[in-house]
C-alpha cells in the first residue's frame, strides 16, 4: 500500500483529530508529496476508495465507513491515534496540501470545523455575493461561518443568546448585525430577511423561530440530522415554466389528461373528489362554451 | 399597459387554471407575440416586475403577492376567470410559448402540474442521468414526475398505497420499481437506495419511513411546507477540505486558536467545557511532546 510517513514535527496539531505538519518520509509509490511539503490530515485516514462517495473525494460518507483519524480501528488492526503522538502514516489520498504561506496552525482547524461549515455553504450555493445569511451562535464553527460569509461578500446576521458576543461579531469578526434570539422584537425585525441560515448551536433547540427568518426559498442547514435534505417547493414561474413547455415539447412528452365539455364540469368535480381520473382533466371551451 | 388580447379558442383550457389557446388580438406594444401564436397562461396573470422574485422569473413568488389567474383580483379591480371563460386579456409577460407541434390539450396541464414538478427537479439536480428517483403518489403531478424521471435518465421507483397503480406505474409510464409502501419488507429493501425523493402524496403523512430510504445526502421534496429548505450536513470529503484550505490561504482567513502545551490539555478540556475558549485549542505537539 502506497503511505506516506510523517516524522516529528515542529508544528501543532488540533487536539485528537486534525494535524497539520510537515512530510518527513515518503513510501516509495507516494507520487503527490515530497519530504518537506506541508501537508493536513483530516478527521479521516482510511476508507474503501471503491464507493460511490470514495469516488466523488467525498470519503467522510464512504459506504464501508471512513476510519476515523482518532480512536478507530484502521484495516491493519491498529488503533488511530490522531494527533496525540509524534508522528502518524497516512496513505497520501487522506492528505491536503497546505501552502507554505499559510501558518500550520491556521490550518489545523480548517481541516474539521472549516470544511463542516464550508460543505453546506457550497452545497447550498452560499458563495453569492449580496445574499444574506445568519449564523446561529458564535463558537468555533459559528465563527469560520461567519469569516467564510464575509470573504463570499453576504450580508451576515449573528444570531445569539449572549449580549457578550456582540463586540466580538460585529468588530472583530466583522458581522454586519448582531441579534439575541429569544428578543422577539429583534427576531420580528428580521422576519423572512434572510438568504441562508446556518444553525451552529449545540444541543436541541426549536427550528420555528429561525425558519421565520428565511425568504421564500431560503434554506436552513444544521449539523444535527444527517447529510439528507427536506425541502418545500410550491409551483414555478415563468422562466421555469417555458422550459418545461419546450422540454416535454422536445422529448414528446404529454400528460395523461381525459378531454371534457363544459357541461360534465360538475360531474368531473364528483369523480376527481373520488380520484377517478388519470390524471388531469382538461375543458374543451371552444366547443362547449359558446 | 402592454396587454395581449385572446379571443375565442379552438383550444381546450385545464378547469380554472390553466390555459392553452391562440393568440387572436395583440395590443400596440406587445413585442414577443403575435397574432396566431400558440400560448399558455399559467396560474398566475401578473405580479409586481420589480422584487427580487419578479426579477428572477419567479413571479409565484412576488414580494407583492402574484394575482392568481383563477378568482383573484387583479390591478383594475376586475376579477380572474382563469380558463372559464371566452377570451382572456393577459400581459405577454406572463405567456407561455408553446411549439405548435406540441398539442395544446398537452400544454395546459404542464403550466401547473408539470412546473411544480419540474422546479423542485432542477433546483435539487434531478436531472442527473443514473440516480434514483422515489416518486411517493401516483396521481396527476406523481405521474408527470415518473415521466420527467424517465426523460431524465432516473432509475424511477414508484412508492403507493394502491396495489391497483402497479400496472400503470411500470408499463404505462416505464417505472422502474413499484412498492407498497406500507409493506415493511418491500420498504426495508430500499433503505438509503433513493438519491431524491418527490412527495407529491396529499393530507397529512409520516415523513419519516421515506427518509429512511434517502442516501446519505439525499434529497426529499415535498409540495406541503412552503418553499424553504431544512438540510442537514455532516462534514465533507478531501475535495472540499483541499479547497477550503486554498481558499482561506488565498484570501488570509484564519480560525482564531490559542495554542498549548500538550501538558495543558485537561485543562484545556474543562475550559471547553465552560465555552472559555475562542475558539480552538491547537496542541503544540513538537515542543511539548518529545
Amino acid at each position: 500500500m502506497t503511505r506516506n510517513k510523517f516524522g516529528d514535527s515542529k508544528y501543532p496539531v488540533v487536539p485528537g483529530h486534525e494535524i497539520a505538519r510537515i512530510v518527513k518520509e515518503i513510501g516509495s509509490n507516494v507520487q503527490r508529496f515530497k519530504v518537506g511539503d506541508h501537508v493536513g490530515v483530516g478527521t479521516f485516514v482510511n476508507s474503501c476508495r471503491d464507493c460511490e462517495y470514495c469516488d466523488e473525494a467525498l470519503e467522510i460518507h464512504c459506504l464501508k465507513r471512513a476510519v476515523d483519524t482518532f480512536n478507530a480501528i484502521d484495516v491493519d488492526g491498529t488503533i488511530t491515534k490522531g494527533g496525540y503522538s509524534n508522528f502518524i502514516v497516512v496513505h497520501e489520498r487522506y492528505c491536503l496540501r497546505i501552502p507554505e504561506s499559510y501558518p500550520l496552525a491556521s490550518a489545523a482547524p480548517l481541516l474539521c470545523a472549516g470544511i463542516t461549515v464550508y460543505t453546506p455553504m457550497m452545497r447550498h450555493k452560499m458563495n453569492q455575493a449580496g445574499k444574506s445569511l445568519g449564523v446561529i451562535g458564535l463558537g468555533g464553527l459559528g465563527h469560520m461561518a461567519v469569516k467564510f460569509g464575509k470573504a463570499f461578500g453576504l450580508n451576515v446576521t449573528v444570531l445569539s443568546t449572549s449580549i457578550s458576543k456582540r463586540e466580538e461579531a460585529l468588530t472583530l469578526l466583522g458581522a454586519d448585525k448582531f441579534v439575541i434570539s429569544f428578543d422577539h422584537d429583534q427576531m420580528a425585525a428580521l422576519a423572512k430577511s434572510l438568504d441562508f441560515i446556518i444553525d451552529t448551536a449545540p444541543g436541541d433547540h426549536p427550528f420555528d423561530p429561525y425558519i421565520s427568518l428565511l425568504k421564500t426559498s431560503g434554506v436552513l442547514s444544521c449539523f444535527l440530522a444527517g447529510t439528507i435534505t427536506i425541502s418545500g417547493s410550491a409551483t414555478g414561474g415563468t422562466k421555469g415554466t417555458q422550459e418545461i413547455i419546450n422540454f416535454c415539447a422536445a422529448r414528446d412528452i404529454h400528460a395523461k389528461i381525459e378531454v371534457i365539455p363544459i357541461q360534465h364540469a360538475n360531474e368531473a368535480l364528483e369523480r376527481l373528489i373520488k380520484s377517478d381520473v388519470q390524471y388531469w382533466f382538461v375543458i374543451d371551451i371552444e366547443n362547449s362554451l359558446k
